[in-house]
């Protein structure tokens, strides 16, 4: 009786060319993120649960994997976040300030399974920790990390869209809503999804006033340049403490985002961009792909005031953003934006015609010696068969070592797409990175 | 009320600079995994209690971390070997054979905790999986495939100790001991940690007669080089068909190693190594760090008959080595190999003594175009400060820029070992990479 090798619903596992993929793009973001002399973290998967419950409540405590192993109450970490705070108040002592790492991992939520959630996903998170104080100049280096990166991947045009929590939640206080900013924030948030007159008609239902809706709708959807909207805030707004201190920290921002240099096109100024609802208190960011809106941000986060006041009254404040990999990767290829035909897990494939191995592997070093990733096909069949492994490997070059070219120590490359051969001689090899594309 | 920020015990969390120095190593391997044309795989860490539990018993039952979650009893996966049989089978209509993979990722064991023992660790598995058949090339590739990996972890010299499991099996049937093979193969795969007496006390118990006793250890003990070792196999020994086709698989695996080029140092021919009881059916690897042989074998594996059994008729034979590398994290700290204190996370830090900002990011882009991880001290802070931060993160260059340097046109480079400081031009800071170590 065999048992059926089944994979629970809602965890992704992917077809090899798949995984490539998704790990190239893992890959470049970590590469990124440690260019800019970021640590690497890896917390545990598993905590114990009052660790990782100490702030978390409601939707998060009903999605967690909790179990007990002996004595202990154990959880699998549902975000990088949380491990992070922990780590940081435990380590306080041990730890340089500004604290900068990132973390790419699993984490776990037992959701409802539905087309593109997943149970299990990567985060793959950067923050700086500062010890009290924070300079700002950390706000733009995020922002300048996601512009190296989303660059790097190559997914057409994006742009990172950047708010200051200050901004709003001094604005709101100016039209006499400091009780309803919560609820305000969350419904501004949605604009971008349910529409202007939805945001109008819910506003309503909190009961603000159509003139103070008006001033709402006008303000988040104020149009112009970033730097006309920067004017217009300085100018036009010259509301409340709260307020000018966000308007003030957001020009800050996208001044050193001039001085680094950042494409312009890379991003804007959008007051519609709130985020999560308690945990933010200053610049947040959404990232979207021009081309593709309905996937929604690829890549948010901002600045708190507090990392970890549920385990220390250390004040750490921070900034970082997070991708969920997972998703986007879903996204990606549902789109049609990657395509998984085109992918390899060599370069080329050898395909030996003689037994003279020891020849075979000294091309195989001189090739591999040129930085190319090499396959050799031991298949211990005739040549149809090695040409259908190669086919089915999606190389575009293959290499032929039949017992004349040992002969005349020499190979065969053979385009796959354009079915033409070169004999090309041995030593000519430590040119092969200008043969092959 | 604080959350106490602990971690659960025999959970590895390493401080920042020790994660790096793990990251580099998990780095190494992967690269050199993926640069033999090597698929990654990424199977979920969740997964049916009865998938994974297909083959287990005993102590794994015992260890697994097994849960509950709405109707599914689930379990953590416990090494990367029975999700590979799991992939395998279930997507074997759509993979191409051989099927060349490698994993790396957290496994989950719940052992009693003790010094150098993990309840989660990772393991890095390199496999490839042929349909019905697999070449012994794939045997030696393996070889090729660790030699590549100690070589360039600089661990000092390491020898990969080969065996035949046809060989050990086929010599034991040829002295009337085939019911006891099992025991013996576990015995004598312990001479290396317990010393020749110990063994052969513990062989006299199982009612081996002292001739036979006499026969294994002259057997097992062999000396001589590999090509000697080879021959007293080949003329002293004909055996029955097993051991005759044992050595002829042993000879080819050595012969191509030679053919490929791999340094004779670093291979030796080992008839103590037998590996888990069941499993292993031909070639059996282990590895050693020559001079350090209390870590015992730092990447184990060899050939096994039929990877997935529990779930497919069909006939799945693989070879691969697992690198269990948490544990060799571990040890190598312990040991003294690998010195923490010489991490850093970046190759140089740039501490701004000016606030023209738009001049140090150009600074920053040239250094960093260069292939440099730079970072940026924007601590809000005095010289002294800035100083500190440097000192702690533990760089050996420093980059000072005041107004000075911007009107000149220049930084300030500082060796911090020697304390020497260089004015460099702007303009000469693509040749950067020459001017630090």
């Amino acid at each position: 009786m065999k048992t059926e090798p089944k994979t629970l619903s809602g965890f992704m596992e992917l077809m090899p060319q798949e995984q490539l993929l998704f790990d190239n793009i893992k890959n470049t973001i970590i590469e990124t993120y440690r260019s800019y002399g970021f640590y690497p973290l890896d917390t545990p998967v598993i905590e114990y649960s009052e660790v990782l419950l100490a702030k978390a409540g409601g939707e998060t405590e009903k999605q967690i994997y909790r179990f007990n192993k002996g004595d202990n109450d154990l959880s699998l970490r549902f975000d990088l976040t949380v491990p992070l705070a922990k780590y940081v108040a435990k380590r306080y002592n041990e730890l340089t300030f500004p604290f900068k790492r990132y973390q790419t991992g699993k984490v776990f939520r037992g959701e409802r399974p539905q087309k593109g959630r997943f149970r299990e996903f990567y985060q793959c998170d950067i923050d700086i920790i500062g010890d009290e104080v924070l300079s700002l100049k950390y706000d733009s280096e995020i922002i300048s990390i996601i512009n190296d990166i989303f660059t790097k991947l190559n997914l057409g045009k994006f742009v990172v869209r950047i708010n200051n929590r200050k901004i709003l939640s001094g604005f709101f206080d100016s039209l006499g809503l400091s009780d309803k900013i919560t609820d305000i924030l969350r419904i501004v948030d949605k604009l971008d999804k349910i529409g202007e007159n939805e945001v109008i008609e819910i506003l309503k239902e909190y009961n603000i006033s159509n003139e103070n809706i008006d001033k709402i709708i006008k303000f988040i959807t104020m149009s112009g340049t970033t730097d006309e909207k920067l004017n217009t805030l300085k100018n036009n707004y010259n509301n409340n403490e709260l307020f000018n201190l966000g308007v003030s920290e957001l020009e800050s921002v996208i001044n050193d985002l001039n001085d680094r240099g950042v494409n312009k096109d890379n991003y804007m100024i959008d007051l519609t961009i709130a985020r999560g609802l308690d945990y933010y208190t200053g610049t947040v960011y959404e990232t979207i792909l021009v081309d593709y809106p309905g996937i929604g941000s690829v890549c948010s986060g901002g600045r708190y005031e507090n990392l970890a006041e549920f385990y220390t009254d250390k004040k750490l404040p921070g900034v970082g953003v997070s991708i969920g990999l997972t998703r986007l990767f879903y996204q990606l290829v549902e789109a049609g934006i990657i395509n998984v035909n085109n992918a390899s897990s060599s370069d080329l494939i050898i395909l030996p015609m003689t037994n003279n191995y020891k020849y075979i592997y000294e091309v195989n070093n001189i090739i591999r010696n040129n930085g190319i990733i090499s396959d050799i096909c031991y298949i211990d069949k005739g040549f149809k068969q090695k040409m259908k492994y190669a086919n089915k490997m999606g190389n575009k070059y293959i290499l032929i070592i039949g017992d004349n070219e040992v002969e005349n120590n020499s190979v065969i490359l053979k385009n796959m797409e354009s079915g033409e051969q070169t004999e090309i001689k041995k030593d000519d090899l430590n040119n092969i990175n200008n043969m092959i594309s």
